[in-house]
């Protein structure tokens, strides 16, 4: 394994796979020396798993207000990760939050649309270039050459369902037109992410966790939380050079676009 | 061949790719009864060529004012459509309008993402959208049982630059960060509404006209807008079920998405 990140950041941290990873970083064999865990609502009732954690953890984890449809909230964020972090820089940015609805393009609103894209996709574009100082002191303060996520990454949650390859398969079933157009924007943001900030020695991949239960997921998904993020986390730890711009799944495997 | 559609929008009709096919579909051996030919500014001076062709082809070419990201602009088009198409419907939409700005992921500012979304993706789906109608009335009408672009069609002009099997190739040169995420969009509205509208036996595809001499393609590019016109319009009169939801070349070949 290239090794463990000081410092990791993860949005939509407060319930579904992003408090999983909170968690199994918090208390994992190897702890993360920060881990800030970002949610919209921190003091609401959706994020008292999320306090809880952090209480338990009061010197790994903590909790940032982020909204990532809000550019000054993604402003303040960035201040707090900065003071937080220090000269040790920001070494890895999980993309995580996202909103789904089950639309058709038939149903689906212009707003639905915009929704979707501004989470989905220019929420983890602003985030990304806002934390790009954190992540390019990270880069430099690194001893080791090699790109991976203990250096500095970001890592994008994607989805299978927005494999445009594969859409035509998939969609009756499950539509979420919004949801994948969106994402199909964030992949391909990726892939140029990746080419961007290849000098720079920052990382950028997509990930697509499996099906996961969750709000998101449902209670017909074929994984628990627990697992998906188990499985994340050993292949974001995993990732080399090799893997900058890819779509994997939950065991590293590439995945079609 | 399946047939030529007998209306025909296009929009950004007033230069490049958009003017040259109005010229040809005006002018071929086979004209279209109805081209409506859609503009920003009809009264500009970007739109005097396009001015001057519908007034050598009166019974044939109708210029419409049309900003695709103006949905009032968009409610008086498709009202202005009905009126001249009927009982007949709208045969085919070709969403041909687009902007592209010279932007990495460091340069793109949220505004320019968007303006390339709104443009390139979201102004495909709402037009498309207020035309169903429409191209539901010229599925209705049609005598011919399998789809193609002489019963109702919509093709999306998309682009090779926004595969994103190929972006890293070519992102180095023609980096265009916000276009590629706006067009990869689009790829995906595309695949979706493939499927969201078999039923009503409506064709959509995603064509890509080659690197094309326009204020878009620069005067390096490899081939005249009237080439890629031709080439576009013998692709699109041949287009049959198979097709739907494909994405192909300028010669009617596959292209990775
Ligand atoms: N579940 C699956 O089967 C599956 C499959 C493929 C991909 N994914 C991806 O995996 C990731 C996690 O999904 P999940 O299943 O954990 O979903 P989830 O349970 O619905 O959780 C979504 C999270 O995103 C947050 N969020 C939404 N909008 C936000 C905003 N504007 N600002 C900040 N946070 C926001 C939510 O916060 P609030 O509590 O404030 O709403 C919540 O924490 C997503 O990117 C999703 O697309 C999931
Ligand atoms: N040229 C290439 O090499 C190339 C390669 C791949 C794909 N394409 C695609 O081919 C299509 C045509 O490109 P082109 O080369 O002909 O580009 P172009 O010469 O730059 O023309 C763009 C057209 O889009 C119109 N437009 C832009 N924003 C609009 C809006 N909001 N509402 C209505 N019309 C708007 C412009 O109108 P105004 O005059 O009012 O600005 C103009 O008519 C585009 O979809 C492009 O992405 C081109």
């Amino acid at each position: 394994m290239p090794g463990i990140p000081l410092s990791v950041l993860i949005t939509g941290a407060n319930r579904g796979l992003g408090l999983e990873l909170v968690r199994q970083m918090a208390e994992g064999p190897s702890p993360i020396r920060h881990l800030l865990a970002c949610c919209r609502d921190p003091d609401g009732p959706n994020s008292q798993a999320l306090q809880d954690l952090a209480k338990r953890h009061p010197e790994v984890v903590t909790v940032i207000p982020l909204d990532v449809t809000d550019l000054g909230s993604i402003l303040r964020c960035s201040q707090w990760v900065g003071s937080l972090v220090g000269a040790g820089g920001l070494n890895l940015l999980i993309n995580n939050a996202a909103i789904l609805t089950k639309d058709t393009m038939q149903t689906a609103s212009p707003q639905d649309m915009l929704a979707a894209f501004n989470t989905n996709a220019l929420g983890p574009f602003n985030l990304t270039k806002t934390l790009l100082p954190h992540l390019r002191t990270a880069a430099a303060a690194s001893e080791t050459a090699a790109m991976s996520c203990s250096k500095a990454a970001v890592i994008n949650i994607g989805s299978f369902m927005s494999s445009i390859n594969r859409t035509s398969q998939g969609y009756g079933s499950q539509p979420a037109f919004s949801y994948r157009v969106s994402k199909a924007a964030l992949h391909m943001l990726t892939v140029c992410a990746a080419r961007d900030f290849r000098q720079s020695e920052i990382l950028f991949a997509v990930l697509h966790p499996g099906w996961v239960k969750s709000a998101m997921g449902g209670e017909r998904a074929v994984m628990e939380a627990s697992e998906s993020a188990r499985r994340l986390i050993h292949v974001m730890f995993s990732l080399t050079e090799e893997q900058n711009g890819a779509f994997l799944n939950n065991e590293g495997a590439p995945l079609p676009w």
